[in-house]
C-alpha cells in the first residue's frame, strides 16, 4: 500500500471538495483497501472514500483526523464480455472509459450523465447515479448485477454475480448502492450492458405545457422506428439563458415557449428515426397547434441541441455558487408543483425565481435559484421549505439523484418517514458499529443519540431546521 | 380485523403448501396488518405471510404455534396513472389483475410468469420474482418504485414513491424485496408500467448449440422492427416430451435438434416483426446451416409455441414430484456448465438426467431430474453437489428466481459468501430481534448461535450438508 507517494498523488480539493484530512491513501487493489480499513478500525480513524469527486452534496468532504481513501488507482476494466453483455470493472474506472470500451463491441452501459469524464463507476454506485436514460433503463442500481465491497470490519462482501436473477438470500448489494460509502467501500462492480443503437436522431420541441410535453414523450415511447433515449425538459428562463450563452437560435423555434423538450431516439436507421420525429411532430401539432420544433439534420446540430441542456455551467457563470436543488416529482404532480413553488419562492424575496430543467420522463427536476450563493440562512431555510414541502407525501423525493452527503442531512431528517430513519440507523449500526465509514454523511453519526433524547416530531409538527451548510459551485 | 371468519376463509394447503398453523388471519388493510403484528409481537407468535402460495421453495409453509397472515383480501388496485405509467396496488392483487388493468391503458407491468393468475404482487415482491422478460426489464426489484411494509415492531415503512429517482437516504425497500417476508410484510407496492406493444410475433428456432442460440438472441436484440420480449430455451429432452404431450409437430422443425429457442418480438406492426424474424433466420442459417425454424403465422400458432414452454406440468405428470432446481449461469459459462452436470448426474445413478429449459437470455436454467421425487437423501445431496458446485464462484446463483424459503436454506448456508451470511444475520437481527417474521425461512432462526459455536468452513473446505427437506410438486 502506498500512502501519499508520487504514484498515488491526489489533486486535493478540486471541484470544490473540502479536504480537511491530512492523509490521502490511494490503494491499488481490494487487498490494499482491506489493509487500510483494518488499520483505521484498530485506530478508530474515520475513512472518507472518494471516486471522481463530482458529487454535489459534499459526500466526500473530509475533516482533520479522517483519512481520504481514493479509488482512482483502481481503474482497470477486468472483463468485458460481448456475448454476456456484461462488464466487470474496478471502482475507479470512469463512466467514459467504460462507455468507450463497451462501444468497441457495439454495447453501452445504459447510463449517461454530463460528468462522464471524471465520475467513476464506484462513485456512481455509491451515489446511485441517475442521468438521462433512467426513465428507460433505471438508475445505477438497475445496471449493477454484482459488486464487491470492503466492510467496516475489513471483511470483503464478494458478490460478483454476472446474471440478473439471483435470489440466494437477501440481496445486500443494494445496501451499498446509494449508501455513499457509509456502509462499506465499493471496490469492484459488475455492470449490465445493452446493445448500442446504430443510429440516433434528436429533436427539440417548443411546447405550451407540461401536459403537452408528457403526451409528446408518450408518443416517442411508442415509436415504431426506435426507442426513446432521452427526454430532457428546459423551462423558458433556463432555455433562453442557455441559448443566449451559446449563441443558439433557430427561426422555427422561438424562445418564448413555456417549455422546451429535447428528445433523442435510437434505432437502426437515422432516416427512419427522423421520419418518426416528423410523424410525432405532426401528431403533437394536431393536439397543440402552438407547438414548434426542429429535428436535427446533422451530428453537429444534434450536438448543439444536447449542449444547451448539458452545459449548465452557463447558470453558474451568471449566478456564481447559485443554490441548486434536485427533486423528483411524480409526473402528474409536476404542474401543481411548479404552480406552488413559483409564488412560494417569490414570496420569500422579491424576484427570487428558479431556473428549471431536467429529466422530464422520470420527473427529476433540477432547480437553480437566480441568486449568487450562498443564501442567507433564513432565506435558504424558507426556500427549502417551499421546494421540499410535501414532496415525499406526494410520491416524490427531495433528493432525486444527487444523494444526501453532508449537505442534505438536515433535509433528510426533516422530511423522511421516521420508520425509515430508524431502520437506516439500525442498519448503519449493524454494519458499522464504530461509525468509521464516511461518518456524518447521509446520517449524522450521533443520530440514535439525538433520536432517543429528542424524539422526532410527528408528520404535522415537523418543520425544516435551519440550514447551516452553504451551497458550493457545481 | 376478522380472524378466520367466513369472509376471510382460506383454502388451506392448496398448491401443496404445508399449513401447520392453527390460525389464518386475512386482514383487509395495512392498519389491520399492524394490529396483527402487534398482537403477535406481544405474545411472541411467529407470523407466516402468504400471497398466492405459488412459491416453489416452501417459503410460506407454517407450523403449529405460528399464524398465517394472508394478504389475499388486500386486492385493490388503488391507482393506475397512464401518463405517469405507474400503478399503486395492495399486496394481494394478482399479476394477471394488474396486467388486465394496465392493458386498458396500453400499458403492461413489464414482468410476466406462468403463475400470473394466482401469484400476487406482494408475493412477487417478497420473492423478487423473475420470469420471461427479466433479461430486458430486470426482475421484480427493478419494476418496484416504492412500497409499504409492516415491520416486526408494528411500525409501517412507508415509501410510496412514484418516481425512479430517489436518493433520499438508504433505499431500504430493497431489503424487503426478496426477503420472503422475513424482514417485514409488504402491504402496498408502486409498480412501474411500460407501453405494451401493439403487435407481437413469435418464432421457434432449432439450433445446434448454446453459442448459436446466444448469437440468435443478439440478432433479435438488435431488431430494427421491434424489441425482444422473450428468449426461452428448451433442450431436446424437454422439448420432445412437451411436443409429444401437446401433439405438436411441424415438418420444418425436426425434434432432434440439440436446442430450441423461442423468441418473441414486440413492436408496432406484426408484418414488420415477421419480416425481421425472416431476416434473423436467414442470418442464422448463414452461420449455422443446420438451423431450422418456424415463424408463427397466427395467434393460435403463437399460443401453441408458447404453451410448449409454459406448460411444464407435462414433466410432473411424467415424473410425479420430480426434483426441480433453478439456477443462474453466466451466459458464457452455460456450455461448460452443461458439459459438467450431464456426466456428473449420470455418475450418481445410471440414467439420472436433467430436463433443461429456461430463460436463456438471462442465464436462468430450470433443471428437472427424470425421477419421481423425493430422491433418497444421499442422491439428493450428490445431485445438489453437481448442480450447485462453483456456481457462485463463476458469477451465477444456485437460486435464480425461486428464492430460498425453507427448502433451500441448507444450500444457501453451504454455498454463500460467509461475509454475506454474517451481514444477512446482522440485518435480520437489526429489523426483527425476536425473529417473529417468517422464522426459519431464508435464514435458520438459530443462525447466529450456530455460527458462533460452529464457525463456517472456508470456501475450499465447505461441502453441502445432507438435504432433509423433500421436494414437492410444483
Amino acid at each position: 500500500m502506498r500512502i501519499g507517494d508520487d504514484a498515488g498523488a491526489i489533486d486535493l480539493g478540486s471541484n470544490g471538495t473540502v479536504c480537511g484530512a491530512g492523509i490521502v491513501v490511494a490503494p491499488s487493489s481490494t487487498g490494499e483497501v482491506v489493509a487500510v480499513v483494518r488499520i483505521c478500525r484498530q485506530n478508530e480513524i474515520p475513512i472518507v472514500p472518494q471516486g471522481g469527486r463530482t458529487g454535489l452534496v459534499d459526500g466526500s468532504v473530509s475533516r482533520p483526523g479522517e483519512i481520504v481513501l481514493s479509488l482512482e488507482r483502481m481503474n482497470r476494466i477486468e472483463r468485458l464480455d460481448p456475448l454476456e453483455r456484461v462488464a466487470v470493472v474496478c471502482a475507479g474506472v470512469t463512466l467514459e472509459a467504460l462507455q468507450v470500451a463497451a462501444l468497441e463491441h457495439g454495447l453501452e452501459p445504459g447510463i449517461d450523465l454530463a460528468a462522464r469524464g471524471s465520475a467513476t463507476i464506484g462513485g456512481m454506485v455509491s451515489t446511485n447515479a441517475g442521468g438521462v436514460m433512467a426513465f428507460r433503463n433505471g438508475v445505477m442500481r438497475h445496471r449493477v448485477l454484482g459488486l464487491e465491497a470492503v466492510l467496516a470490519d475489513g471483511s470483503v462482501y464478494s458478490d460478483l454475480t454476472r446474471v440478473v436473477k439471483n435470489s440466494a438470500g437477501y440481496d445486500l448489494k443494494h445496501l451499498f448502492i446509494g449508501a455513499e460509502g457509509t456502509l462499506g467501500i465499493v471496490t469492484r462492480v459488475v455492470v449490465k450492458l445493452d446493445p448500442s443503437p446504430r443510429a440516433t436522431a434528436t429533436a427539440l420541441f417548443g411546447l405550451p405545457s407540461v401536459e403537452a410535453a408528457l403526451q409528446t414523450i408518450r408518443l416517442a415511447l411508442e415509436s415504431d422506428a426506435g426507442h426513446l433515449r432521452a427526454a430532457e425538459a428546459m423551462w423558458t428562463s433556463y432555455f433562453s439563458l442557455a441559448a443566449a450563452a451559446h449563441g443558439w437560435s433557430e427561426p422555427g423555434v422561438p424562445l418564448n415557449q413555456p417549455l422546451f423538450l429535447l428528445l433523442s431516439l435510437g434505432g437502426a436507421r437515422e432516416e427512419a428515426l427522423r421520419e418518426d420525429f416528423e410523424r410525432i411532430y405532426s401528431e403533437v401539432m394536431e393536439r397543440y397547434p402552438e407547438a414548434t420544433g426542429i429535428i436535427a439534420g446533422s451530428r453537429r446540430q444534434e450536438d448543439d441541441l444536447l449542449r444547451l441542456r448539458e452545459d449548465t455551467g452557463v447558470l453558474y457563470r451568471a449566478h456564481p455558487h447559485a443554490p441548486s436543488f434536485d427533486v423528483s416529482v411524480p409526473l402528474s404532480e409536476i404542474p401543481a408543483y411548479l404552480d406552488r413553488i413559483l409564488p412560494g419562492l417569490a414570496a420569500i424575496e422579491p424576484g427570487l425565481a428558479p431556473y428549471v430543467f431536467g429529466h422530464l420522463a422520470d420527473g427529476n427536476l433540477h432547480i437553480i435559484l437566480n441568486r449568487q450563493g450562498p443564501l442567507a440562512p433564513d432565506v435558504a431555510e424558507a426556500a427549502e421549505g417551499v421546494l421540499y414541502q410535501q414532496l415525499r407525501e406526494i410520491g416524490g423525493s427531495f433528493s432525486a439523484e444527487h444523494g444526501v452527503g453532508s449537505k442534505r442531512i438536515h433535509s433528510l431528517l426533516a422530511t423522511a418517514d421516521p420508520t425509515k430513519l430508524a431502520a437506516m440507523e439500525r442498519v448503519k449500526r449493524a454494519l458499522d458499529d464504530q461509525s468509521i465509514m464516511n461518518p456524518d454523511k447521509v446520517l449524522p453519526s450521533d443520530a440514535w443519540f439525538v433520536r432517543s433524547s429528542r424524539p422526532l416530531l410527528s408528520d404535522n409538527e415537523r418543520r425544516l431546521p435551519p440550514q447551516n451548510a452553504s451551497d458550493h459551485k457545481r
